[in-house]
């Protein structure tokens, strides 16, 4: 928690919040802080700034927080992922919020199994707080946009071409002939398959759509090696 | 498992190996192949290719194989961490091995705790399990070579002067004003610190054996996270 991000509800007044459960815990046993100290905090959506702990029990802390900074940038990036497996899942959402992804698509794919729709991860509470331990982790404070979308055919054919409009479309694919491009820093569409890969009338109707396929040499990375690595490579600048 | 990693104990002959265990299991509930199918083996610090299955059975699979292509170039990299904690050091041995890191030194530093250097993943059976993994997710065979290095000072001022004869390098280090190179392709050290990042008088002696402290921007990132970003940055012609 290189952060501790604060929601409405911990408010009690402008320039006072109180902080219970994960957060307090973590001022506790590993930042060990005492009345007076400062941590770095941030309002969630809002800006970043310090706060400085009032008053801290083992029940509650309370901090004056003073908010002048604005978070770090966002990537351009509209990420469309076809569904993880669940254990790969968490870890996965918590990089993309590290990295400054604010646009994220979980989608069907072929070998997408159907049990990892099932998921308790993709709960708005669990999608919620997955997503702040990322934003906290990197000092941001801009909730991404989650949307899941479990049928792949209208997903492609109705909302994709809309999603690419005036971005660079990319999918990545090992079989293909295109290295993907570097340093692009422009605002990018980017849809990463399955484990195993989209099937080629998958990556046919991501073409159709507007996507071209781009591969990251002869390597085959994992999906939670491979965002990463695809986004800096696409947008070293913004990071 | 993108190709079944080959140990000079599974050959029976010249081109025919006998593979149980893990590499067995695979077959059967994922990869559910047949007499006759074939699949991606390379020989560990060898040559890739096919492997043919000529037996199966619930105990042993037997397999007929020929290796005619080399594996993916190596990282031109010497990569020096910080000894992660170690729920995420599996992880990490697995990333790097996948991303074609072969020279991967594990070192102390103030904020690694004492107790890291316990974890039974730094046993010699299990490192190269791990590496195996991360290796036959990338199709690579060359196996990584690991060395532990518990004393931070006599490996900064007696051995890090000699790894980093000839190389560009550099040491990750959030507080820093110079951002890190692009596309550098080129021989390089690059040294990344624990969680809360090396302390300044390390830094200094890290800079004092001639590395270069580079930031990656204000999101701070995990260690696995930085890790292929960093590769991605450095080596986008490599990958």
């Amino acid at each position: 928690m290189n952060l501790a991000l604060l929601f409405d509800e911990d408010f009690i007044a402008d320039d006072r919040v109180r902080l219970t459960g994960r957060r307090l815990a973590h001022l506790h046993s590993v930042l060990k802080v005492d009345t007076g100290d400062e941590i770095p905090v941030g309002r969630v959506n809002g800006d970043i700034g310090t706060g400085e702990i009032l008053h801290l029990t083992d029940a509650v802390a309370e901090l004056r927080v003073r908010l002048d900074r604005q978070p770090p940038p966002a990537l351009p990036l509209t990420l469309v992922l076809a569904m993880p497996r669940p254990k790969m899942f968490r870890r996965i959402l918590q990089t993309c919020a590290t990295l400054g992804v604010k646009d994220l698509w979980l989608i069907n794919s072929y070998k997408v199994e159907k049990s990892f729709w099932q998921t308790p991860w993709l709960g708005d509470e669990p999608l919620r707080d997955n997503l702040t331990l990322g934003l906290e982790q990197a000092r941001d404070t801009v909730m991404p946009r989650v949307q899941i979308r479990k049928l792949f055919k209208p997903f492609v054919e109705d909302e994709l071409p809309g999603l690419l409009a005036g971005k660079r479309a990319l999918v990545a694919h090992p079989g293909t002939d295109t290295p993907c491009p570097s340093q692009l820093n422009q605002a990018t569409a980017l849809c990463i398959g399955p484990e195993g890969g989209f099937t080629p009338y998958e990556v046919g109707k991501l073409a159709e759509a507007g996507c071209e396929a781009v591969h990251l040499g002869p390597r085959i990375l994992r999906v939670e090696t491979a965002v990463p690595v695809l986004v800096s490579r696409l947008f070293d600048a913004c990071l």
